[in-house]
């Protein structure tokens, strides 16, 4: 095993930045640069937890005044010896010491190659890994509560549960084979075995249904702007997004495209999908994008049906029948625009369930935008959900998780069909295979090279 | 003394971020927040230079799992109780652990406020605490040498020891004037006395005359990019700068301001200034911009005279009588440009000092910009200097010095003119107030403010 070496503080200039040295010669190495203002004290002999002043040389070349710290396998991030250098942060002695490093025998990291040794070593299972970029990357509240807990590793306890029952179903299972010429034996009794399927494949489904408010959470709660074409959707995404995403102009039908971004409001992060104006249209493109804004709105949690506050009257007739049926599990938002250019009440919309909000607007001279903001935190729905709820939010554990109930459903179809135990037993240990996926324990090289590559370096 | 805090890693995302905790109560405001894992572990119980782990908690919410090292004062960079919290390097959890320590009774750090408690806690002189910022902004081998050897206190020990001898004249000067009454006494002898302060006078003179040095460094060695109008100088400058800075065109006279910018070659940053080409002008505007010019190669150390190889003869014989006189004491470097425009050799220039360097480019077509780096790399004349030699590159020490060398020629002008010992003492305790003003010990806050200001938060 190679001892690598990476700056593992975030790029530029900083008034301190840490270079990270991770496996089996890193403190030989660095005892070679690093020389102890109080001597006598080398890195090697040094113990884990405790730091070190001293100066940083290469090649006669007095680089830094550092202070190091020491982590000794197994107790470090990676589970090998380890060895932090806290230096100056300019951007000449982080590369200086870094070519020190190297000159001496490190090998520069590859990206994730540390959380990857981390994972080698047993120190975490792959879906802790995975959670580690998620981490990293967290920008609101929501995502960072996400991806610690997987970090924690709630998820994997979970999974590792399941696994056992899996396997106590699957022994029981197999030790009625052993003995399959007693036809009359059968060990595992039958009802007991659909019983504990039965709770398997509820967790199962439990934790795909998680996967929504997950990838909401993570990748922004869609929320679809619909409503005919020049009711000012694309001036209200601009503003939402506080930049010039869609184009605008006054000529109908401009949006033809799904235009999409996420914001943070209130903490929350919010997926805005911008669609074509809904009007008769003998354009075939335009018509297309027109199918695609009615598939966008039945993909989001929140709806923002744009009206025009000059033509309220004529655009709620067209669409209502259109809009409303469609909006029936979802948010309602219904938001008059334009409502500077028309100082009398909004009609009545007829047929509008309970929970449809209603709020006045104008994107334009940026008027009652706090409000509308308000009124779309207010219609978040996700579950409250404490630090202790498992909510997954990986796509690969989704898809996973969905092979492993496809398998416990054939396991049910199974036992309810009295089928042979070798065929149950075989669909028991597809399951048991789908959810070792997740954890890392069946991965291909392949698969753990993609979802490492995409790590910052140094981490 | 209040208890700060600042990210004092580089802004942004990274692996790893650093937040800083120093004052009397940083170990009490983290042992609110922190969970060792470890029970029983108190940061305040805790021996310096070790380092725990554990979660970082703020009104229930779990932030991070984090390593804390442990500083204790005075053994500390600010002389301190410092604590320094090494978290997973998201925007999200760094700004809600500094929202954490804020709200727990820490203030958010000033720009340089850490390095000015290392000041005032006598850790470091006001020079080191100035050369901390010049070592986190270095960007060349030179940039980093001098910023390291002043923070490593080289300069300030020189100053001790100027210091230390003009208080051994002073006092005897103040001894002999106790006895005044006694005309006949004189405890310093004068002779002794001239010597000593020759030997002052020429330490001084070699501190200000060092700055040219340090100050070329710093800010890069000055060279002048001059020749006649669409020579192509500012091609040539665009092509070192590897930028669009200056206007290029076919216009002679294009260029009438002084346009410069640094770049760093084989280690070494130059600066180079690109001047109005030298015409006989009747536009007022652009005979100013060549007096400027001229002046600009006053200032050089290195001089570049681009010559347009298609119009070499005449050129040379319209400039030879300008620039040959003044570039005796500067390195020159003759560039026959546009060298993919003509296939003869260029001509012979008459009166050319040995030093001269003669090559040919094309800046447009950027042939023989790797010989003309080389060039100048080895016109470079700064002295050898290995790591022990001072340096000065810091404006305010030259002013110092500037006024502390004036302070010593009025005693040695006293000395020579056998003025009373009491005007002599004056200027003695002037030069030495000057001195003083560089390490910090009689600066005013105003000062003090100026120098911190410049230094990056965190630092």
């Amino acid at each position: 095993m190679s001892t690598i070496c990476a700056i593992s503080t975030a790029p530029g200039v900083g008034g301190i930045a840490v270079i990270r040295v991770s496996g089996p010669e890193s403190f030989s190495i660095c005892d070679k640069l690093f020389h102890a203002q109080k001597k006598n004290k080398a890195l090697s002999t040094q113990a884990g937890y405790t730091m070190l002043y001293g100066t940083f040389r290469h090649n006669g070349e007095h680089i830094d005044d550092v202070v190091i710290a020491v982590f000794r396998a197994p107790h470090s991030f990676t589970g090998e010896d380890t060895v932090e250098i806290s230096c100056h942060g300019s951007l000449y002695i982080q590369q200086r010491i870094l070519r020190a490093l190297i000159e001496s025998g490190c090998q520069l990291a590859k990206a994730g190659e540390f959380t990857q040794r981390a994972f080698m070593n047993g120190k975490m299972d792959l879906s802790q890994a995975e959670a580690v970029a998620d981490l990293i990357a967290a920008t609101s509240a929501g995502q960072h509560r996400l991806a610690l807990n997987q970090m924690r590793g709630g998820f994997s306890r979970k999974l590792r549960e399941l696994r056992d029952q899996l396997l106590h179903i699957t022994s029981l299972m197999e030790l009625e084979l052993d003995f399959s010429d007693h036809e009359e034996l059968e060990f595992a009794d039958r009802t007991e075995l659909k019983n504990l399927t039965r709770k398997i494949e509820h967790t199962i489904s439990h934790l795909i249904h998680s996967f929504s408010t997950g990838n909401a959470i993570k990748n922004g709660i869609p929320v679809a702007i619909i409503g005919e074409t020049n009711a000012g959707k694309s001036t209200l995404l601009n503003v939402l997004l506080n930049e010039d995403k869609a184009i605008v102009s006054d000529i109908h039908g401009t949006t033809r495209d799904i235009i999409e971004d996420t914001v943070n409001i209130n903490g929350q992060l919010f997926r805005f999908i911008d669609t074509a104006g809904i009007r008769e249209t003998h354009d075939t493109i335009e018509a297309l994008g027109i199918e695609r804004s009615f598939r966008a709105l039945d993909q989001a949690q929140i709806v923002l049906w744009v009206i025009d506050n000059t033509q309220a009257t004529q655009q709620i007739a067209t669409l209502s029948s259109l809009i409303l049926p469609r909006c029936k599990e979802k948010q309602l938002i219904i938001v008059f625009n334009k409502a500077d250019l028309r100082t009398s009440e909004p009609p009545v919309i007829p047929n509008l369930s309970e929970n449809a909000r209603i709020i006045s607007i104008s994107a334009k001279e940026r008027i009652g935008l706090e409000q509308l903001q308000e009124t779309l935190t207010e219609s978040v729905n996700l579950p409250e959900g404490n630090q202790a709820d498992i909510i997954i939010s990986n796509t690969r554990h989704y898809e996973a998780l969905m092979h492993a109930l496809d398998s416990i459903h054939r396991v049910e179809t199974g036992l309810s069909s009295n089928l042979s135990g070798d065929f149950i037993s075989q669909d028991l240990r597809e399951c048991i295979y789908h959810l070792s996926d997740i954890v890392g324990e069946v991965t291909t090289d392949e698969v753990l090279g993609n979802i490492f590559k995409h790590f910052c370096i140094g981490k």
